[in-house]
């Protein structure tokens, strides 16, 4: 479904759409630093943002422009996250839309913002503006793999993805850049995502089918159990494909929608396994809970326990911590009903740890991906969670991060 | 309060406790890992146990006896768990409590029994036996040391503590010994707590004490967030002492209440201070709160933050970590109310991150002890969490605890 080639194009792969990243100085190893997503013509627009009531300033400038339901383009940067910065972060979150919209000739509350970074400092504004004026004249349909990394901060490499699909008699472009690393969790974390898309759609479904699909991708992977101030998910759909407008939930959207899913659960699929020190990457399918909320709890109770992290990153089979973070979960589980496997292998079955090949076990842990199934034996309800390990790299990245 | 003298008496401090700890061979280094504590004359009994539903076999033995309201004699391991061993790990539980029972001349539901370590193996039974027989013969009032280092596991000492009382014209005398490190957090964890007192009081008020203390000591210190499969905390009290009984909540009651609840959170903050490859010391007092239960509540999710405890353990000043976890709390905050300060110095004030000293916050964080104070500015309730940072030394001991 996602090619190589669809890689490159990433947000520029959808009709309409331009993109740039460029080196402004805001990260101190003099990378790739402010990005800008644009499309003439005019995008219904639909964002996901931090439940973190502590959000940095672009999240609030951002929501507003969600309200409008309208959109021409997005601007970011790494580096700063221009959180906990008061009324000053604020009138800059402001000054980064209204310098794009001059440039790009749109109204300030048709940019997205967006920052990712150190928290606590604020945005140093002549080299935002510098910026922003060089990233929209470097705008062009080549533009998203710098506009791609341009806002990774910790990541190892930045995340994109685009594909198409026929929708009303005409192919629909998708397109996505994103960034996670550290501080991913549940009801999102410390990652951007931008998807560009060419299809005609209502912006109350764009909202709809958006909210639906992180909460099955983004809002089930974890990394360290901590949610960040700047989280923010934004689609930006500019209708040039020329479907037909997509305005009740029937097979248009059913099609639209399935796609957006695919794609956010690809990429944060791609997010955990890129955590902060990952060295393995982890799939949690719990099964048999009586509502996908439970399946949920107990999944991420496993994905945030360091026990299990660590287990996995010394390639030790724990079962007992494993069934121990269930029991913690909150959900009310029954031991004798549960068994857990690892990589197909039963490690606990109804109440009692199981005796396992050594040698099967071995190979199974000694992978790179490995798949954890739960089965609670209580109802139909699922979730499957993605996450990472917990390695000494993590310690190393976190232990001093502002210095 | 409480002397070095006092300490080496431990558990044995009260009149007419013995203790005993003896190497039976559970342990696979060979250490001391039986533990036997005894009272000839009947104790009125109390205990807190873990509220994970998938619990260790010796916890379920151990309610019933609580339940019983007397007891005489506690027998714990080190080694293995006893946990998600099913029917054959109830048996073994028990057999633990007959055996100690024989030896001792009481019933079986007289002992309580508690098991650490390793979950989803079974006891070496053979081993147990000749450990109980073995440390019931060595039972003296010099035998708390060996009983308290008999129930460490990856703890790097035994926690230990003594002290007394003037209670109703009586000298009143407290002993305890206790074992943490990982998986300690709120609701109980991987630690096991044995306190002996000579006290003459009511078996229901006794329980009362124990769980009001619990809740402001074990129940406010986290090292990873994990929660075991086989945490307790047992009091017994024989009344050995002779004060008029306690038979009500007033003032005696009180002067008791104060004494254990001193003893509790002195035992928590040593548990906390020598978590799995702590390197620093976290107490976190949250003030301003409209309840108890938010205050604790913002303290462990901070406490909690694996960002929040790399830093602290990198010596790196990082308010917008701390802001953040007290963000995604649960509690309903107003970031703008809210002032934080490490050692004193305020790094976040009402929505800024404040500019401070260099040097003096060097001075603040490279010291092992690091005071974490969060005014929420919403209301008078307030709590205090102990933790410690997260290491290396944490990955090191948990990647390959079972091989």
């Amino acid at each position: 479904m996602f090619s190589d080639n669809h890689k490159t194009a990433g947000v520029c792969y959808p009709q309409g759409f331009t993109a740039a990243g460029v080196r402004a100085g805001i990260k101190k190893n003099g990378n790739l630093d402010v990005a800008v997503i644009y499309t003439q013509k005019e995008a219904a627009v639909a964002g996901v943002f931090t439940k973190n009531l502590v959000y940095a300033a672009p999240v609030g400038v951002s929501k507003v422009v969600v309200g409008t339901g309208t959109a021409h383009a997005v601007v970011a940067n790494a580096g700063c996250a221009n959180a906990c910065t008061g009324e000053q972060g604020i009138r800059d979150a402001e000054k980064m839309a209204t310098l794009a919209a001059n440039e790009l000739g749109c109204r300030q509350d048709d940019v997205i913002v967006a920052s990712t970074g150190l928290i606590g400092s604020n945005l140093p504004m002549d080299k935002m503006e510098a910026g922003i004026k060089a990233a929209v004249k470097e705008l062009s349909r080549e533009g998203s793999v710098n506009a791609g990394n341009a806002i990774i901060t910790t990541d190892t490499y930045s995340k994109t993805l685009a594909t198409e699909v026929e929708i009303g008699g005409a192919e629909v472009r998708f397109g996505a850049i994103a960034k996670g690393s550290g501080m991913i969790r549940p009801d999102m974390a410390t990652m951007l995502c931008f998807i560009t898309t060419d299809v005609d759609i209502d912006q109350k479904l764009l909202q709809k089918a958006l909210s639906d699909a992180t909460e099955v991708s983004f809002n089930c992977m974890t990394v360290d159990g901590d949610m960040s101030t700047n989280d923010s998910v934004v689609v930006l759909a500019n209708g040039a494909a020329g479907n037909k407008r997509i305005v009740d939930e029937g097979e248009d959207y059913q099609t639209f929608y399935a796609t957006l899913k695919t794609i956010c659960i690809e990429l944060a699929k791609k997010i955990a396994a890129d955590g902060e020190g990952a060295s393995k990457f982890i799939t949690i399918n719990v099964t048999g809970a009586e509502s996908f909320a439970d399946a949920k709890k107990v999944g991420m109770s496993v994905a945030n326990s360091p026990l299990v992290k660590t287990a996995f990153f010394g390639e030790d089979c724990n079962p007992g911590r494993t069934i121990c973070a269930v029991g913690y979960s909150g959900v009310p589980v029954s031991p004798e009903k549960i068994s857990i496997k690892f990589g197909g292998l039963t490690v606990y079955d109804k109440g009692l740890v199981t005796k396992y090949g050594a040698d099967a076990m071995r190979e199974v842990l000694t992978a790179h991906d490995i798949i954890v199934d739960i089965e609670l034996g209580l109802g139909n309800e699922s979730a499957t969670i993605y996450t990472c390990d917990l390695s000494f790299q993590y310690i190393k990245i976190n232990a001093d991060y502002t210095t």
